[in-house]
């Protein structure tokens, strides 16, 4: 464990998902950390969860992070930068040129305040779901608006670092593009989607495969949460969506007149974009990039996995996540193993002397 | 393992992963199982994996089993007709009305033909992508024209049965409007997403999060197959996708003008009427109904998985799958293993009188 330059307090205003994560995990660092809710309840579960102290009269935070809902957001963070005078404030909400503007016009502290977004969630809610790790290896946005020195805005890259997320540096502009494109236009679409099958029959439920689910699977997203961010993000979502919309159309009139000539050419044409467009996301496969993994071959039968996690555990090694694949035809499973990246080559080596097949 | 009520040989027409797999789960249960192949290569392949063997001059199948690309179905349908007039033929395409009225109109001998869809596939395609439990707890749609005998269709029963399948009786009607709410639909939609992504700048392309990875998964499918799909079920498929597109004009819309009376309500509406569809999904959380699960605590430290597994094999269970969460700030964890449905009981009750504790 690397030691943290954050000097702190921080304190942490909101303890949902994303603030009571940031306490867990600067509390692991080391740094007091102050917790602050407007619900007494959700406070009270953080604390007990072991994210931080209640604030106590004459805290002096070094860093303040603002992690309420977004209609709210620049309210707060405005609040903040007035009582603690010398305390950077950051905030971490998903849109990020509104809450500049709505700062700016109030006459806000400019140079205490910069924005940022850590690109982190589950579906899970709440304090109760908050997790240590759970930026680690992704990437956290921070937003310059040139009003901020570099000395100030330390604090931010200290706090970044300490919670092993990735700094990724882009104007207001820049990110807000970034996540209708690559959040806000998604889940638009996942919900329309997920809305045709409100009316559908039984008979036609049941066929469901992993295709729909996964295509629908955020249309379960708090509707609350995403007015608020799709309303502060408008124009942009707007934009793409209208591109899309175009395409959509092309693609009903080519199937509305499917022997037409050129129909069969321009449908390929589009399902093979988007071919071209899912090839550029990194790791495409969905693995969780913050482990490494390896492949063992394992005979399919009774305590043979047992086998090979007393091995593991022999060789010191924590099992972080894992997968199976076999085919009872086939007589042989694999198993794909997660650990951390600092101790896959000794594994490798540990269960290829202790007789393991090791596919990969 | 029941026996199967099949006589066979059954004969396998086109061997990539679906005609595979029901050769390698029909082997299992000793059906002599005959394999054809346009491809010479694939056929070698197929028959060196196990799922069964080259045909032999004087075959006389049972059942016909045709599982080749959808513009090609109807064509191979009608020659395995005519080649083997004492064999029921079925075809596993994925929409059913196009191929039934192609063999209508050229007056194939309807009485030994039913058309069926299993509601199974993954990714991979090709010979080696196979597995005896492709179809194991998938539906597996039969749809009656009412030309066959109950007699004579009790083959196609005996043949899902034996795949561990579940038999879903739908008209040609109502299956193709059915896969194209549910499979076709989020074709299209994920596609035209992912083209999206063609033009996106690096730096949106280092903020995607597993919601947009979920919603394009599926982008990735072969376009020629695809058109091919699309352009037999495309009636039903602009109906539905017409509706769409005007739920998203009128998402559009309220997006462009946030501030008017109603936008807010009219967005939140859209999001709501998504939670409520994707509820309508069975099983929403995508977990492998094949197999029954219960949820361990474990302390978050090298060999306690270890130690979990061996119980489990001293139990005499097979681990299907698992999937561990646990927060390096938490001390403890949580491991969900997946099991054949018959045996949880017990292994409950066993890893209970071990003292693991179960969250579930």
């Amino acid at each position: 464990m690397t030691e943290s330059r954050l000097i702190g307090p921080v304190r942490v205003v909101g303890v949902g998902l994303l603030g009571a994560s940031i306490g867990l995990g600067l509390k692991a660092k080391g740094i007091d950390v102050i917790l602050a809710d407007a619900s007494p309840t959700h406070l009270a579960i953080a604390v007990d969860y072991g994210a931080g102290r209640p604030a106590e009269p004459g805290d002096r935070p070094q860093l303040v992070v603002v992690c309420v809902p977004p209609d709210v957001t620049a309210d707060v963070v405005a609040a903040e930068l007035e009582a603690f005078p010398e305390a950077l404030v950051t905030d971490v909400a998903s849109v990020k040129l509104a809450v500049y503007h709505d700062l700016k016009a109030r006459g806000a502290d400019l140079s205490r305040y910069i924005g940022t977004h850590p690109m982190a969630g589950r579906e899970r809610g709440g304090p109760m779901s908050g997790r240590a790790d759970l930026f680690v290896g992704r990437p956290w946005v921070v937003v310059d608006h040139g009003n901020v020195s570099y000395q100030n805005a330390a604090a931010i890259d200290d706090l970044i670092l300490d919670l092993g997320a990735t700094l990724v540096e882009l104007t207001p502009e820049q990110h807000d593009r970034a996540v209708a494109l690559v959040s806000h236009v998604p889940q638009v679409v996942s919900s329309l989607v997920a809305r045709r099958l409100i009316d559908a029959p039984h008979a036609a439920l049941n066929l469901v495969g992993q295709g729909l689910r996964d295509v629908t699977r955020i249309a379960a997203s708090d509707p609350e949460l995403w007015v608020q961010i799709l309303g502060q993000n408008a124009g942009p979502v707007a934009e793409i969506l209208r591109a899309y919309r175009d395409d959509l159309d092309r693609f009903i009139a080519a199937l509305e007149d499917f022997e037409a000539p050129g129909a069969r050419r321009r449908i390929a044409e589009e399902l093979f974009g988007g071919n071209t467009g899912v090839e550029r996301l990194p790791g495409k496969h969905g693995v969780d990039r913050r482990y490494a993994s390896l492949i063992v071959m394992v005979d399919d039968r009774p305590g043979q996995l047992a086998r090979l996690f007393n091995d593991v555990g022999d060789a010191g090694v924590n099992l972080e996540d894992l997968r199976l694949e076999h085919s009872p035809g086939a007589q042989v499973g694999l198993a794909e193993i997660f650990v951390l990246p600092e101790v896959v080559e000794r594994l490798t080596d540990e269960l290829a002397a202790r007789g393991w097949r090791i596919a990969g």
